[in-house]
C-alpha cells in the first residue's frame, strides 16, 4: 500500500466558520471532528484506521482478529498469565466464593477479606509497610496526587508522564510544574526555584518508573539525589515496571536498589497481573492517609473478587518462576538487536517495550495495515503521544513468546519496512527515514 | 453504648504550630490527619469506626463480618444478583473463553467482541443510538466531562452530585457552576446569566438522575425544560437508577417518559450488574467522540472478561424477569413506611435507598456499632457527605430480601433508635432529635 495522497494533506480540526452555526452547542466540537477532511474521517475512508479493532480469541501471545490469527507483539500481558490454567482457577473460585462484585466501596461495605490479603501480599513483595488498592491503575495515580499533593504543595512532573498522572496534577489543589522528559537538570531548576521561592511548599517528584512508549526507565539514582537535596518526596508510576524489571520484578527503583530511597510506588493489575486495578505502597500511615482521602478510592467500587484472585495468583508465579522474568529480558535483548540490524530506530528501550520508529503519521498507519495483513499486531502510536514525525509502532513482548513468532514478528517487520522503505537493505535506515525521502 | 464524652468534642484537625516542624514536607498533612486528639483517633480508640470493615462471606442479603452473619441493608446490590449462579456461570465462562484480563485499553489492544456486544445491547436497552464503556463508573462521568466540556462552555452541576462529577468538572476545561440541590430556580438564574454574558458557550446541565445518599430523584421534566428553553444539554448520571427504576429498569428519564429529551445518561456495573465498570449513551456522533477523546477511556485498561459477561448476564435477567424490579419497588415502599411508623425521618426517598437521620456525627458511629451488634449492616455517612448535624444510616435494600429479613431490618433499627433516643415508643422523634435533646 502506498500513501502519498494522505501524506501531503496537514491534518485539519480548525473549527467551522461561526456563523454556519445557528447557536453554540455543547456538541459543535463533535461535529467538527467528524467533518469531511478532517484526520478521522480521511483515515477511516482508507480503511487505515489502527484503533479499537475487536479481537477475537486471545491466547496470550497470539490472537484471532477478523477471522486470522495473529502474533499478539502490542500487548502489556508481559508474563504471557492472562490465560495460565492457575489463574484462570484463581479467578473462577473467587467468583463461587465471593460472587461476581461487591457492589460498593472499599470504604463501606465493598471490603472483603481478600483485598485485605492482597494488600498485604503486596506490601510485603514490595518491601514497603502499607498497600492500597485502587479499581484502575488510571485512578491510582490520579488518587495518589489528589490526596497528598494539596493546596501550598508542588508536583514536579516528568513532560512524558502517562495521562493519569496528569488527570492527578489537575484534580490536586498543588501546583505541577513540568520539567522535560528524563531531564534532571531541568528538574534542578525548579527544584531551586520553588525551594527559594516557597521554602513552606511540600515537594513531590513524580515521574513514570518506565515510560509507557519509550521503554526507557526513569534516571532513578538522579532522581533520588535531588529528592534527598531537596527534601521532596519521590514518587514512582511503576505501571510497565512491577512484574516486569528489577530484583525479581519489583521495578525501577530495584534496578538500582533504591526502594527505601523511594516515599511512593504505584502499580496496575492490567499488565503482568492479567487483571484490572492498581495499587500504590509506602509508609503505613502515608497509605492510610491516602485510604481516607483519595477520592478515586473512597468514592468507587472496590475491585470484583476474580479480579483480586487473579492478581494473587499472578503473583505467586511471579515469586516462584523467577525464569520468567530471565525470560522477558533476554527476548527483550534479542528483539532490540534484531530491529536495530535491519535498520530500525528503536529509540534507547531497556525494557519489553520497543519503540519502532516509522516517521508519518499516515506513513505509520499504513504500516500498520500491512503488519497486520503480514500476521502481526503492534500499537500504531502518534501524535500528540509522540513528537510530529515520529509515529511508531509500539511493538511489546511476553515471557510466553516463542522464538519461533519473534523471528516471524521480525521477519514481518522487515518485509513491510523494507516495502515502506524505513529500512533498506543490508541493516540500514531506508529512504523514508532520511530527510530527502520524507 | 453511649457517646456523652465524644459528643462534647469537637472535632480537630487545624495544623500543628510550623515551627514544631523541621522543614515542609508533602507528608505534614498526613502527620496532621493522625495527630492525638483528632476525630480518627478519637474513632478509633472507641472501637467506633464504621469504615474499610472487612466481608468475610457474602451471599447477597446475608454477610459474614467478624465470624458472624448479618443481614446486608448497606449495598448497591439492587437487584441482588452476585451470587445468581447464571451470572456466575457467564463470568467464570469469559475466563474459560478469553483469559482473566485484557492488558491493554480499548482504544489499542484490549477490545474484545464481547465488548463491542455489551455496547450493543445497552445501546439498545437504553433506547439510544450508540454506547460506550468504561472501566470503572467514576471513570465514566469524569472522562464524559473531560471530553464533552471544554474551554469557553459551561457545566451547570447539581451541588448533591457525586464525587466523580466534581473531578470530571476539575479536569476539563470549561468553567462550572454549581447550582443549589434539586433547586431549578437557582439553575434558571445561571443559565440566564451565561446566556446573556456569553451567548456562545457551550452548556451542559449535570446531575445524578438519583441522589445516592438521600434517594431522591432529579426533577427530569423541569430539567428537560430547562435544556431546551436555553439551548443546553441534559445529562444524567443514572449510576443508582438503570437497572433500578424506570420502564424496565431503564433509569431517571425514563420515569417520566423523557428518555428522547436527554442527551447523555451514564450508568454504572458495580450496582444492578453486579460487576465493575459503567457506561454511556447518547446519540451515535457524540458518543463515538467521547471514545476518542476521554482519556479515561483511552489510557485505561478494558474491563476484564468476566466483567463483561457479568454485565451481560444481568441484562438478560433485568429484561426476562421484570418482577424483580416490582418486588424491588414494592420493599422500598415497606421499608420507608416502616421507618416512618416507627418514628425514623427519612427525608424524601423515592427509591431503594432510604436514609435514617441520626443526627450528631459520633452518635451515628454509635449506632452503627450497636446496629451490626443487633445483627445489621447499613452505612453510617457523615459530614462533608452531608450537613453538620444530619448524620445518617443509609440503607438500601435488593430485590432478594426476604420479608423476614426486612422485618428483622426493621425491628433492629427500632431497638437502637429508642436505646439511643432517635425514635420515642409510640412512632414519634425521639429526645435525640429534638432541639433541647442534641
Amino acid at each position: 500500500m502506498t500513501v502519498p495522497d494522505l501524506l501531503g494533506q496537514q491534518p485539519t480540526g480548525s473549527p467551522s466558520d461561526p456563523t454556519d452555526r445557528p447557536a453554540a452547542s455543547i456538541f459543535d466540537k463533535v461535529e467538527r471532528f467528524f467533518e469531511p477532511g478532517g484526520d478521522y474521517q480521511k483515515v477511516n475512508e482508507a480503511d487505515l484506521y489502527p484503533y479499537f479493532r475487536a479481537i477475537e480469541v486471545s491466547e496470550g501471545s497470539r490472537a484471532v482478529m477478523n477471522g486470522r490469527e495473529v502474533i499478539m507483539a502490542g500487548s502489556n500481558n508481559y508474563l504471557g498469565l492472562t490465560n495460565d490454567p492457575r489463574v484462570r482457577e484463581a479467578a473462577k473460585a473467587a467468583v463461587d466464593k465471593y460472587g461476581t462484585g461487591c457492589t460498593g466501596s472499599r470504604f463501606l461495605n465493598g471490603t472483603l477479606d481478600l483485598h485485605l490479603e492482597l494488600e498485604e501480599r503486596l506490601a510485603r513483595f514490595m518491601r514497603k509497610e502499607a498497600c492500597v488498592l485502587f479499581s484502575t491503575g488510571y485512578m491510582t495515580n490520579q488518587g495518589l496526587l489528589q490526596s497528598l499533593a494539596g493546596r501550598g504543595d508542588v508536583i514536579f512532573s516528568d513532560k512524558d508522564n502517562h495521562a493519569c498522572i496528569l488527570a492527578g496534577q489537575q484534580v490536586s489543589a498543588a501546583e505541577t510544574v513540568r520539567y522535560r522528559h528524563n531531564d534532571v537538570e531541568h528538574l534542578r531548576t525548579f527544584l531551586e526555584r520553588i525551594s527559594n521561592e516557597r521554602p513552606d511548599a511540600g515537594k513531590l517528584i513524580a515521574t513514570d518508573g518506565v515510560f509507557s512508549m519509550s521503554g526507557t526507565i526513569a534516571r532513578v539514582p538522579e532522581l533520588v539525589g535531588l529528592a534527598q537535596e531537596f527534601g521532596a518526596a519521590l514518587f514512582l508510576d511503576d505501571a510497565h515496571a512491577v512484574g516486569v524489571i528489577g530484583d525479581g520484578g519489583r521495578g525501577s527503583a530495584s534496578v538500582f536498589g533504591l526502594e527505601d530511597e523511594v516515599a511512593l510506588t504505584t502499580g496496575t493489575f492490567s499488565k503482568s497481573f492479567s487483571s484490572l486495578g492498581g495499587f500504590a505502597v509506602g509508609d503505613e500511615t502515608v497509605i492510610e492517609y491516602v485510604r481516607h482521602t483519595a477520592s478515586t478510592h473512597m468514592f468507587s467500587a472496590s475491585m470484583p473478587p476474580s479480579a483480586v484472585a487473579t492478581v494473587l495468583a499472578c503473583l505467586d508465579i511471579l515469586e516462584t518462576e523467577p525464569e520468567r522474568l530471565e525470560r522477558l529480558a533476554e527476548i527483550s535483548d534479542t528483539m532490540r538487536d534484531g530491529f536495530r540490524s535491519l535498520g530500525f530506530d528503536v529509540w534507547a528501550s531497556q525494557t519489553p517495550i520497543i519503540p519502532v520508529v516509522i516517521g508519518e503519521m499516515y506513513r505509520c498507519f499504513a504500516f500498520w495495515k500491512d503488519l497486520l495483513e503480514a500476521g502481526v499486531f503492534a500499537n500504531a502510536v502518534v501524535p500528540p503521544a509522540v513528537p510530529q514525525g515520529q509515529s511508531l509502532m509500539r511493538t511489546s513482548y511476553m515471557a510466553t513468546h516463542t522464538d519461533e513468532e519473534l523471528d516471524r514478528v521480525l521477519s514481518a517487520f522487515e518485509t513491510v519496512g523494507l516495502q515502506h522503505g524505513i529500512i533498506a537493505p543490508g541493516g540500514k535506515p531506508g529512504p523514508a527515514m532520511t530527510p530527502s525521502g520524507a
